[in-house]
């Protein structure tokens, strides 16, 4: 019999169904058992009757993940059964035969029980089952795919970033080290953004989502070793407004999907949806931030600045949502581009959302000439990146963009505490899936026999 | 004036208007400059007449990949200097003003120069703006997308996989290590699948378009260190022909939006679209194509055999695509599923494409028992799978899946003779961007002097 997906039962009122998933609960009243099962489209109650013996006695047998096909008939619960507040709190299923497709094993903790993170994590192939877990999860795919289309309707051209790269020419201290071929050392990517600026020289507008890497010894909440980056970069810009227009359209969309298709995930995790202003995003200086929260004139804004301004954008503006533009040049990537006419100050900017800096980016320096000056001004050697000048020695235009990590716009979206919380499989400086103290190579007898 | 895009210009005759983008050719016939000029969404031809000496003085210093801005007049071309087989073949852009953006310095070669592979990716930021590296990578995000978008409205869950994995629980010698935290060493993944059947124990249906890195000392047309791996694995499937349904649909999916939004990029790497049968595609045992064309049971297809089968195909089915099933269960990856009724053959499956597999698929071993007992008589030890193994200790259903590669994909429907033409940035055990010779750490002052 042909499968029925659960989330399709309110059609088969009085029908014989075949629906397929995992128990979620199982209460057994003696005489009778009630079953709640689970699918990629929702959850059914069903209830085995005594006068379905085989049914019962496999009933009886099982637990909480095991796998069934449960065959019976959609039915009106009784009135006073009746749960309004549930997609399917009206009808059930009266089971008439059950297969078992795989049993489980008694799970190590109650599928309600509240997980401290370590237990999360430890148990992550069983835990991503939870509600809340698959709610986050899928609202990260949503993210993600609102991202790309939102650019696709810009023009885009999304490309694929290789995550290993050649010398580290930026000669950062947080990456990670590959052994490559013939005794060379090969890096972890810590950003797509010379790839991305060769794209923009090649289509214009370019994204990609990439995985990058940091070698952070950093066990914070933010912190996390391998991450999701979502980069676009665009030519033929007059300043940093256009990429910020770009940007303010990418954020929209997002938001709207978030509503249109996802607001029920946005529930089960208890958190609200971003409020949007009427009008534009506001876009502040940095100058004019740290005017409006009354704190002196630094190089950069504190987490608690950040919380500040995001309050007054929210008050002032009905915005989530603030831009901070003209960050000191210096204190930004070497290839920003500072502005003529605000010198020290540049191009760069960061997007603030609910009280953090989810989003960085600039108008960068197109000029070969400046570019090499810039890259000998700060101590390195223009040797060092010759593959990616060579994007500017024939001809590039006036570009610009940003990136922004997909963990933590989830994190931030759905009010979660932890960055790892939003990562599906979460690497950091003591855990790649199992903590790294029990995850010693299999040579090693003393530890594969913990 | 606001920029008008080149594919735009047709409806601009007669007005003025500013185009951006870079010089492709200049021609210079002293009293009049020819200039063809290029943006993401095509090219046109410029006259720069002498009553504009301004024009005229800066078109004279313009060489090929210089960024311009171009201000000036819409005209039709005179009759004999029609070329009907051009988009913009009927008009012509009249300069009166041009700004230069960015200059170029001199090529290394003609834009039109046949190159060898080592100076076309030698040079790869610069010969990726060629027509057909244009058309290739359009193409190759065409087809990600269309996979994307088929396996979406087939009702799967996009997710993210790592590239950093723990220990290298199948001990391929064919892995890259990284220096991890503390002592510890990680590795490259070498394909997603694990993480995928983990997410299919949540979301059923799950996909991911992933990095992978195969440590492969092998310098053929098929080798890439970094590939993008495109996966997707579902659930409650009674057989792997359920997969090959989706998979079927897939591909067709996939073809028809080459044939609706690409077949100009086909046209220009003078490659053919996918013939596609109008019943479904042909599937067969190995041992059934082992017979057609006439060569002994042996437990695998050699290069000669899959371009045998194919050409069967083509001509007895006309499709461009053959599945293979059946293969021996020895002979594939320990998760794959042995059809009972068929011992020792499994439920694994090969698509082949134009005489070349390009995906390998199978449904997968489901029970956490079966799954075990398999692992030991490999000779590899369950505890190094632990966290994977969580996945079927807690209830697995019957699912399989299968992964492609992007680069090869791409290779294999543009008819490119070499992956590396296929891929962006191709790394292999003598690259990565530059050659590895001469790709040393800067502390290295004989090399970085070189």
């Amino acid at each position: 019999m042909e499968r029925t997906l659960i989330a399709d039962l309110q059609k088969h009122t009085g029908k014989e169904v075949s629906v397929s998933g995992w128990i979620d609960v199982r209460r057994d009243h003696g005489k009778l058992i009630f079953l709640v099962l689970r699918d990629r489209s929702g959850s059914v109650q069903s209830v085995v009757l005594p006068n379905h013996a085989d049914a019962l006695a496999t009933a009886q047998t099982l637990r909480p993940e095991w796998v069934v096909t449960l065959t019976g008939t959609v039915g009106a619960r009784p009135e006073k059964m009746v749960n309004a507040d549930e997609p399917n709190g009206n009808i059930e299923l009266e089971a008439t035969s059950i297969t078992v497709l795989s049993p489980a094993q008694e799970l190590p903790f109650a599928s309600d029980a509240e997980l401290n993170l370590d237990t999360l994590l430890d148990y992550r192939p069983l835990t991503l089952r939870r509600e809340r877990e698959r709610a986050i999860f899928a609202v990260q795919a949503g993210l993600s795919q609102a991202y790309r289309n939102s650019l696709l309707r810009q023009d885009f051209t999304e490309f694929q970033a290789p995550a290993l790269v050649g010398s580290d020419a930026e000669g950062g201290a947080e990456v990670f080290r590959v052994e490559y071929f013939n005794g060379h050392t090969a890096n972890l990517a810590t950003s797509p953004q010379f790839y991305k600026q060769i794209l923009t020289g090649v289509y214009e507008r370019a994204f990609t989502i990439a995985r990058i890497f940091r070698a952070e010894k950093s066990a914070t909440t933010r912190h996390i070793s391998e991450l999701t980056q979502m980069d676009f970069e665009m030519a033929f810009i007059k300043d940093e407004r256009d990429v910020l227009a770009v940007l303010e359209t990418v954020v929209r969309d997002i938001s709207t999907e978030m509503k249109e298709g996802y607001a029920h995930h946005f529930t089960t995790c208890g958190a609200e949806l971003p409020l949007l202003p009427s009008k534009p995003f506001p876009i502040l200086t940095l100058r004019e931030v740290q005017k409006i929260i009354g704190v002196p004139e630094e190089p950069d804004l504190e987490p608690a600045h950040e919380r500040a301004i995001c309050e007054w954008a929210k008050k002032e503006h009905g915005s989530d949502f603030v831009f901070v533009t003209k960050f000191p040049t210096a204190k930004r990537a070497f290839y920003t581009y500072e502005d003529p006419s605000e010198a020290p100050y540049s191009r760069g900017f960061d997007l603030l959302f609910r009280g953090l800096e989810i989003l960085s980016g600039a108008q960068r320096i197109h000029s070969y000439d400046d570019l090499v000056a810039k890259i000998e001004s700060r101590g390195m050697d223009p040797k060092n990146f010759s593959f990616y000048l060579q994007a500017f020695k024939y001809g590039m235009p006036p570009h610009g963009g940003c990136s922004i990590g997909l963990e933590r716009l989830t994190k931030q979206m759905l009010g979660l505490e932890n960055v790892k919380e939003a990562t599906l499989f979460p690497r950091d400086i003591n855990r790649i899936d199992t903590l790294l103290s029990s995850n010693k190579p299999d040579n090693d007898k003393n530890n594969s026999d913990q």
